[in-house]
């Protein structure tokens, strides 16, 4: 009896249907990151109890815009680009988990339902959103150049709702493009029992980042980010900001290969 | 410390966040179906090894489109209702496991992500589509009638490719609205390890159904399906059409509120 | 020598692929309306200069959503969907020309470039936007009813920014849906010389209105509005809501089969 | 009395409501190009009576993608870069009127409302698709590179029809990207009388092209190109591929600042 083949779902005889097909997955893109500090109170509320606040700088946030082109082994989607590009807006703290550093995605918006599965799988709270990045050009007057001045503007919104803005003008090259998205990520990843009130069937603490890391220069600059909430989506009053750090920018490649478990609080008997 | 709270992902203090609020859900809308048989091996080879084929009609299909409105309790979503409408399309096949019929979906394209989420919970194997199907209006003549003659369209497609057209000419009122979709359904929820090639750490057989219908008068008639393959995606492969059975036209409202653990093969240790 | 075919761009030889098919064209749908009263300075800035302010409730401004199927002669556009339904958010002031009261379409985004492409023939300033307003289902509680009581949500927004939000609560049957839009439409038809600075080359002020109206019963209620500008759009800015008149759900049907030329200034030497 | 302002539909007293805002209109981008003959038979039909085929190559078709970042003089679209960024997809054919060699767009999809108008006012039959193109990333392996080797794919389809497909292999630096693209273009203005059957009210033929052209290198290679038709859309059956001349990458930014009248068959008073 032929065993049915799929990474994710739908599983079929080929496994071609798959949402996501095997890992690994390779990315090419640029990063627009704005970091701001929030009261750590704010950190602390969006964090589950188990995970405690990082030792230093506790209230920053990475708000970070990431224009992709991805794709798997054997990079079919790069000649159906519609497969393989997306961009995704994303907000990152830190915490500290048995005395160890992490980074921690709390929201996450991309454009495409690939990328939505990939970001389950790895406990990215990943929704759908409209998100939109200034890009480079090498040629013309319609774009911003990597130098100083260069203005890059983001946006993102869901449902309708434009839910951040931001600019940020490149001053200098940097060593890097912010602090906080810097450590391996810290994620959760649960299923509720198909049985209501039962608890969760999955709930894992994972750990997991990317590898093979081809980075570009990063810029940094001076930033502005207006945050707003909807009757869906909540970024203003999650973590609203006080002070701007900085803003960056940087071209950068990646892979992602899996993880590792780190914590179980699972009862698939539900 | 405040506990985080959000049916589905993000969690956040208050739970606005969810891409999926609390069960119940509701939902009002049409369904368009497509009867037909295919050979059995090909639903035989659909299905996992532990269930069997339905004992009678094993090759028979559901292809559906369904055009909701939904909501949760308060209701909140029908005042924004980009968030409460969306369509999917969806194919349906029938299995027996320890003896019981059940009614199985093997592909389904929806438009939004809180269907995905809501879809990945129940076992529904989700991806994004772009799915249309004819309305009804009650004035001007742009639109079928609910009576015999009247013709609708429906149309799918993911990432740019067209998988399916159907048409669908009402003939009289029949007691149902097809056979294929009419059993609890049998799902299932899978998770892979973070870990590459470790395994599922959710893996589990779980049934459900809707409460509370609703149901309109069902109307039958004549149908035709086409069924394509793209790169991304298998409908005319994995279940060809051999003989259309017939179409059918029904107004629905329904409300979903979980459903059963059948079986368990979870590894949450890895 | 073959003659190309097409009523609008682009023309070919069997002329399939216009944008636009020949007139007439034919509308299902529903109608989500809120009157309100703007000081009637604001809509005398948004008339050209030859236009006059309406004799009666000059202030007054019609929003309406409309949730359309549409098709042409020999309706194959009913078996695309996606091909055949749209909607529109629109705003409707009066003027009077020459004597006579005219309804006039000041801004209006459609959901589709079919819909673009037969609102500029018409002199409607169409423009790309996403609209949504609550349907009506007969099964279910996901859905109002068209009774008293019933409440219905509509938006509107382009380019991510959201540009209005209304609500209409039915009350009781009444006579019409509203009297701002109840006029034939004084519309400006104009393309500006490919010549920079040069004027228009065409610069037609023109009269319309639909044909064979087949309604249903109009429904009455209260309305909330709420209005935005974006950096692209201007709601709030040109005619900002002073008073609510009311608001009004109605379901028709319609045909488009032309309109009259009533004046001209333009030059097509430039 | 306030004039209305706007350089295309709406007009409002402050003009910022405008679909498209004055000339000049900056882009940044680049241009993916596959050139091959077709039949000369089926580039005469597609050009009006009044227009002659090419003396050289007269079969010669262009089908571009070109991925733009677009301004106007303030630049403030590139903060807010969803009202920057589009694609289009579209086809050249070469003509001789009046003894002069022009190019001229026969069918064009674009992904943005501000982009179907600019083309409507400059002639060019634009419609609204989905294109896509394989984008160069300077990190990573999820990206071609401008080398000898380097893979592009691009796509584009229309009300969910896929309609093109091409993939451009790169192999050298060569002096152009192309030959059939490379005139003035001679594109025809029209608009219908508002009169059912009464002609047309604007009918122009003027010609336009780009300025301040500032061209990256050209690189060359090898082509495919699978064209379709749709019931909406002919490519296929309108200009079928007979031979692949080559296929071109190209980056580049040109200005566009207005064009000049060549003929003018109006009837603006109808």
């Amino acid at each position: 009896m032929s065993k049915l083949k799929g990474f994710m779902a739908p599983k079929t005889p080929t496994g071609k249907s798959a949402i996501v097909p095997d890992m690994p997955w390779f990315y090419s893109g640029t990063l627009l990151t704005v970091e701001y500090l929030t009261d750590p109170a704010y950190v602390r509320a969006i964090l589950p109890p188990e995970l405690e606040l990082a030792d230093e700088q506790p209230g920053a946030v990475a708000f970070i815009w990431a224009d992709w082109q991805s794709c798997s082994t054997d990079k079919a989607e790069l000649l159906d680009p519609i497969r393989s590009q997306y961009l995704e807006a994303f907000v990152v703290v830190r915490c500290k988990y048995e005395g160890v550093t992490y980074s921690r995605c709390v929201a996450i918006w991309v454009t495409k339902d690939f990328a939505i599965a990939r970001g389950w799988f790895q406990g990215y709270p990943k929704k759908l959103g409209s998100a939109h990045v200034t890009r480079v050009f090498n040629h013309g007057v319609a774009t911003p150049k990597v130098a100083a001045g260069g203005k890059f503007g983001a946006t993102l919104s869901a449902y309708d709702h434009r839910l951040a803005n931001a600019i940020v003008t490149l001053k200098e090259p940097v060593d890097s493009n912010g602090f906080v998205n810097g450590h391996k990520m810290l994620h959760s990843r649960w299923v509720p029992s198909i049985t209501p009130g039962a608890g969760n069937s999955l709930d894992q603490l994972i750990t997991m980042g990317g590898v093979d890391a081809d980075l570009g220069q990063a810029w940094g600059g001076d930033a502005e980010l207006e945050l707003f909430d909807s009757q869906w989506d909540e970024l203003a009053s999650i973590l609203p900001v006080e002070k701007i750090l900085g803003g960056y920018f940087r071209e950068v490649g990646v892979t992602f290969n899996g993880g590792t478990l780190v914590a179980d609080n699972s009862n698939p008997s539900i």
